[in-house]
Order: structure tokens, then C-alpha cells, then sequence
């Protein structure tokens, strides 16, 4: 018989983490604070309290709103020997200090990277980190959900990765909003624009972060490969002032340039980006 | 015979576009303020100014520090019956502005998506725009610098396509700055990083770009494919918890943040990103 899995929560999120447990076969148990979400879930088990979800199932999946309902729906509940599996979106502080309350039962915390159409499909995956031995013991479990990466026994590495990873997208879409108000302030339409030209374009810049990760592991002595944070600096303003004469807010791209020119002001003006990331560094 | 060439400019990337021209046998000519620069070009004829460099051939390609620079090269010379194709880094109007003083030549302005080392080699290109046939009788002499892609009469609109690109990209290097930062706090090395997670990440999240451009052309009642702008908004924080927890400047983060909580404050809560980017034009 496949793993007995529990499931807290059913947002869009847990609602796509239990239909996934359930075409695979696991028996499953749910809850939801408001009863009867979710009825298309018809092969599941529903539990009337969390108490009673947790006594289900070996393996128990937490998708709540945020960190404190996670605590809320746990505080009391005893959890002797079971693994929490804790995928509610959370900060690295906040994943040690729920590993610190939950006597009994060890802990693992993940980051879900995909929407939940994604979920049970080949593209998505999960970070863990937390107990090694739990996360073998349920890897197979796990990898019904979503591919799942193990990245650390630190409880809080998983959400740092996934941090990491959300932030870095922003920024990315960021950058590509900028450009497609450029383009819709010139009345361009943006699909063209975006799948001939943006695209293809950011496709080919992701191909330099190998070497400016290379290059912050390892400082070298090399001089800049492209354009130096001193040319790069000096022209940043082209592209204030382009934004500012289209009619478009260049609030996304200012502290870009503000780094550019604190990089060239500390002496690192003919360095690479890797001189702008350890400037990011407050604690240095 | 090969069309004959004219480079002004004989910096990095100058340089390059007069090698890329000699090594396809167009006999070139060159000009740089400080003569002797680019010893390298030896089989180049070397002009003593402008003037000279200019009559030598009927396709003057201009790559020049920045704009004022074009100006005063080109002040007084005659400049009659030319194809001035004007690669030098410039803003949209600065580009309508040097075509307008141009008499008596055709002018194309250019926008290099490529560093020099690119140059003649198969993933460059170059945006022109500005007069249609001076660009379709050069096509062929272009393409030797790199793939040249026509986006318009307007003589702004290559630097507005080069600019747009430009600002994309920043976006995207300060996502992944801020990543790789994070990253670096906690000693976890870059490298496997970046290659493993990073780029696969933002490589499936450009996915996402065509269906936002594509309701940014045609806006749609259709609700938020992923998670809305609300929820966005509402996690957004722990982006910026994380960052300073672990002692990382979240300055490139802050505008984004502020941006969903502008949509969601002014009634766009339920929306998707394409909704930003409205925000974000401020002549509306």
C-alpha cells in the first residue's frame, strides 16, 4: 500500500497537492478550517480537526496562508512521530523557529516552485531541507507532488533557496515590464516584441550568470569581460532618460543604476557584476 | 568589389566592426581622434580626419563614445550623398535629433545587441532604424557586423528596441545580483547554484512573458492565470524579510514591491502582471 499522507489545507495550492496524492494512489486525508472546500476531492478522507488529520497519516503536508496559521492549526496537536512536511510559503527565521516548537515529530520545510497547475507535472519542483532521514524515507512520497531537491539539513535553507529563486524572478519580470511599457508607450504591440526580440535576448544574457557566479566563488583578477561597471555606469542614464521622455516610471530601474555608481565610487569601476553583488552585502 | 566602408571610433567595439568588415574583404577605412589606436587593423586605410574618412566611401558607420561626440566628429563635414548608419550608444531622441542635422546624407541609426568579442559571430544582432532604402542597399554590407534587423523609419526607434532590451536585462542582473547575494550569505557556493536552480528557473519564468504581453495587446477579463497581484503583493514581504535578515541590501527588490502594492491599492488586485505595466506608464 502506498504511504498514508495528510494534507492541511486546502487553498488552491494543498487542493492540487491532494488530487496529485490521490491519481498516485495514496490514501489521503484532508482539512480545511472551513469545512467542505474543495468537493471535487471526492476519493479523500476529510478530517473534522487537525488532531484527528494528523492521527491519519505518517506523513503530514502543511499549505496554509502563512506562517502563523500554520502555527495556529498545529499548537496543541500531539505529533509524536510523525514527519511535517511544512510547504506553506515561509522565511528561513520562520522555518527554524516552527523546527523548534514541534516536539515529537521532525520536521521538514519546502519551497514549492510552481503555480498549482504545475503540480504533478514535469516541470515543477519542490526544495526541502530539514531532517536528512525523513526526506529519504518519503522521497518517493514526495516526488508524486513535484521533482523534490534536498538542499540542506539547515530547516531554513529550503525557503532561502526558494527566496533566492522568487526574488531573482521578480527582478527579471521587473526588467521585461520596463521594456514592454517602453514598447506600449511607442504603441509596438508586445507580443512580436516579446517573443522575437525579449525573449531570445534574455535567453542569451542568462548565459553570462555561470561566470558571474564563477567570478564571486572565486575573485579574479581579470579584467571585465564586457563592459566594465564604469561604462556601464556612465551610460545607465540612456536609459532613465529614455523612460522618463516615453512617459514611463523608471522606478524599477533606478537602484540598478544607483549600485552601478556606488560600485564605481568604492573603486570597483573596472571590475564585473561580482563586484555589484558583494556590495548588496550590508553585514560586511 | 565589396562595398567600400568607413569606421569612426576605433574604441573596443569599433574595433571589432572594422575587423569584422576587413576580414569579409570590404576595404575599410578608419579614423579614430587619437590616431595610432587598433594597430591590429593593419590592412585598413587609416583617414587623418573626418572629412578624409567620410569621402572614402559611401556606407560611414559612426561608433563614437556618446552622442555629443558624434556631434562634434561630424560638424562640418560633407556629408553629401552618405549612408550614415550611427552605432553609437544613444537615447531615441538623440537619435531623431542627429538625423535632423544630417543634410544631404540618409541616415541610419543602430542599436549593437553584443559586446565586441560578439562581433561577426552568429548570436550578434543590430537593430536599425531610420531610412528604408539606405538600410535594403546596405543590408547585405551589414550583415557582416552582425544579424541586422530593420524595426522602422522612425530613426528613435532603434535605440527605443536596443534601450528596451537594455532595461530588460538590468532587471534580470539584479534579480539574480540579489539571488546570488543571498546566496553568498550563506556561504553556499554560486556556481552549482546558478548552473543547477537559477538558470532553469528564469529560463521556464520567460515562458510566462508571451501570455503577459499577449493581455498587455489585448486586455482580458480573464482571471489571474497564477497567483493574482494581491497575493503577490502579500508575500512580497517575506522577499524583503529575508534579505535583511541575512544581511542583504533589498534595495533592488523595494520598486517591485511598492509597484504590487500600488495595483493592488488602486483596484488591481485580481489581476495578473500585465497590469503593472499600465502602472508604470505616467502620462496616462
Amino acid at each position: 500500500m502506498k504511504t498514508p499522507v495528510t494534507v492541511l489545507g486546502l487553498g488552491a495550492m494543498g487542493t492540487a497537492l491532494a488530487q496529485a496524492f490521490l491519481a498516485a494512489g495514496h490514501p489521503t486525508t484532508v482539512w480545511n478550517r472551513t469545512p467542505g472546500r474543495s468537493p471535487e476531492l471526492t476519493d479523500a478522507v476529510r478530517a473534522s480537526t487537525v488532531a484527528e488529520a494528523v492521527a491519519a497519516s505518517p506523513l503530514v503536508i502543511v499549505c496554509l496562508l502563512v506562517d502563523t496559521t500554520v502555527h495556529d492549526a498545529l499548537e496543541g496537536v500531539d505529533l509524536t512521530g510523525k514527519v511535517i512536511a511544512n510547504l506553506t510559503n515561509s522565511t528561513p527565521d520562520q522555518a527554524r523557529a516552527l523546527e523548534a516548537t514541534l516536539a515529537g515529530a521532525t520536521y521538514l520545510d519546502g519551497g514549492i516552485m510552481a503555480v498549482p497547475a504545475m503540480i504533478g507535472g514535469p516541470h515543477a519542483f519542490i526544495l526541502y531541507s530539514g531532517d536528512s532521514a525523513a526526506f529519504e524515507r518519503h522521497q518517493a512520497d514526495l516526488a508524486v507532488l513535484a521533482r523534490p531537491l534536498y538542499v540542506g539539513a539547515d530547516a531554513g535553507l529550503a525557503a532561502l533557496y526558494d527566496i533566492a529563486l522568487l526574488s531573482a524572478m521578480y527582478g527579471m519580470f521587473g526588467g521585461a515590464e520596463h521594456a514592454l511599457a517602453l514598447m506600449h508607450s511607442a504603441k509596438i504591440p508586445a507580443v512580436e516584441f516579446t517573443e522575437q526580440l525579449l525573449v531570445p535576448w534574455l535567453t542569451a544574457m542568462l548565459g553570462s550568470l555561470p561566470r558571474i557566479a564563477a567570478d564571486l566563488d572565486n575573485p579574479s583578477q581579470a579584467a571585465a569581460a564586457g563592459s566594465n561597471l564604469a561604462m556601464q555606469a556612465a551610460a545607465f542614464h540612456n536609459l532613465i532618460d529614455t523612460a522618463v521622455a516615453q512617459g514611463v516610471d523608471p522606478s524599477l530601474l533606478t537602484p540598478m543604476g544607483e549600485l552601478l555608481q556606488k560600485a564605481v565610487a568604492t573603486g570597483h569601476g573596472d571590475e564585473d557584476m561580482a563586484a555589484t553583488i558583494r556590495l548588496l552585502k550590508t553585514n560586511v
